[in-house]
């Protein structure tokens, strides 16, 4: 056996200039410039790891570090030569910003987001999302990507970034499991209709208005790209024009709308219900 | 016509005393002493409206006053005798905490929320909900409640506070249209096998764990109650053990959960589809 002996740092001043570094990962400058970003949790960290994904900076309370699971952190964040450091519970609730600070937290490489690095072909179901604002609806996205077996998200033009801290948090470990792309809309429709392996794939876009049909009455194929509009606005009638169909789901009250997220999530189980095999 | 002619009062201070009693309503003690919770933006409130609720207190930017709906607005509150304020864009960013606020807020009475005043023969439909923590997961839930006509959500034990600025946003005015009750689990449960008018209601639990069978398995029969755990630790054993089924949402996926205000919304319409009439 020739493990590395972990080097853990204990660090009681805020003024230290790792957790400093770290605590700068909460803007997305901080996350631009070093390159990483921060997840928060035990079972978030661990299932990072599961997914093959090492800290770059480890930080923990002693607390936290007698749970068998951080353990395996520290050794797998020592084998790959990363920073360690335990500290208190009051500077791990600085880092984080949250009352009730989880014991582990840890920085990981931003992984590259360029939309050729997906291949269509291995998920059945993908998200693309249009000017997606809001980070935890993307997150939450993400989580039901992973509980759908979805692919992942993909982000296109002015969506929000999916590594700030309430997008990882709301993901739940997701970002570690799933794809995440980042592509101008006029970027994603090129690489949508070159295809991969001669497949190109089904754009089903979720809309309230034009020639939609019920969801129920649509035939999902895979690779099925779900096609969720803004927040605020929906999808463009451009973008809609481009999806092979149109799908609206029954709205029955007075508001005739929908959170995107949860609009993502009946569509993903829908897809995936009629998809998978009898 | 007896038309009320509509007294607004110019505020350009943010001392004035009526603008500081709407501040104060950001935080559960305010909202407790005057009996009222804000709403934000033209949208919101001219849905309010058509349900029927006319401002106690009505608060916009001259900008927002020219609107044709916020006439409407001034008109209905002033033939209430509401009061009205007209006020800068500033004061109301400082009102609603929002860098991009809206130019028309309003103050509304705080409904009773007993669980006696709502008749379960209403909707085919429910959610109930136990130590709900988020209240943008709960205003999502309120929101699909809205889109698939269920009756509203049913808050139980220690969840969140309905009527924050949070939970009123992210309801998207289904706040005005669906009804919220509040009640303990024990009260509840005595409740539901009370029933009305003979009518005795079907609980089904969404779970991950336990006797459950797939969520498109069970036989949904109106008036059905979906019941909802916690974000954190899903549904207690003894609360389970209450339900008629326990659902499970497949998981394909690592992390093994989903975002409880999708959960729900698959829920919705998965059961809404299977109780509509042919």
């Amino acid at each position: 056996m020739n493990r590395i002996a972990p080097k853990i740092t204990d660090v009681t001043s805020p003024a230290n200039p790792v957790l400093k570094s770290l605590k700068a990962l909460a803007e997305k400058k901080g996350r631009r410039a070093q390159g990483l970003f921060l997840a928060e949790g035990l079972r978030v960290c661990t299932e990072a790891l599961a997914a093959g994904q090492v800290p770059h900076t480890l930080v923990f309370t002693p607390e936290a570090e007698a749970h068998p699971l951080t353990g395996a952190l520290i050794r797998a964040t020592a084998e790959s030569r990363g920073t360690m450091l335990r500290t208190t519970p009051d500077l791990m609730q600085r880092l984080t910003g949250k009352a009730n600070a989880a014991g582990v937290a840890a920085a990981y490489d931003i992984p590259s987001t360029e939309l050729d690095r997906i291949d269509r072909t291995a998920a059945p179901l993908w998200l693309v999302a249009e000017n997606l604002k809001d980070p935890g609806n993307f997150g939450t996205m993400l989580r039901t990507c992973d509980a759908t077996g979805a692919g992942g998200v993909i982000l296109l033009d002015q969506s929000c970034d999916p590594f700030s801290v309430e997008a990882v948090r709301a993901s739940m470990g997701a970002l570690f499991s799933r794809q995440v792309a980042q592509a101008s809309a006029a970027e994603f429709f090129r690489w949508l209709r070159a295809g991969q392996h001669g497949v190109r794939g089904q754009l089903v876009g979720a809309a309230l208005a034009g020639r939609t049909v019920d969801y129920r009455a649509h035939t999902y194929a895979a690779p099925c790209f779900l096609f969720m509009g803004n927040e605020q606005s929906g999808l463009p009638a451009d973008h809609a024009a481009q999806c092979d169909a149109l799908v609206k789901l029954p709205m029955h009250g007075t508001a005739d709308s929908l959170n995107v997220a949860v609009c993502a999530g009946v569509l993903l189980y829908h897809a995936l219900d009629r998809m998978a095999p009898a």
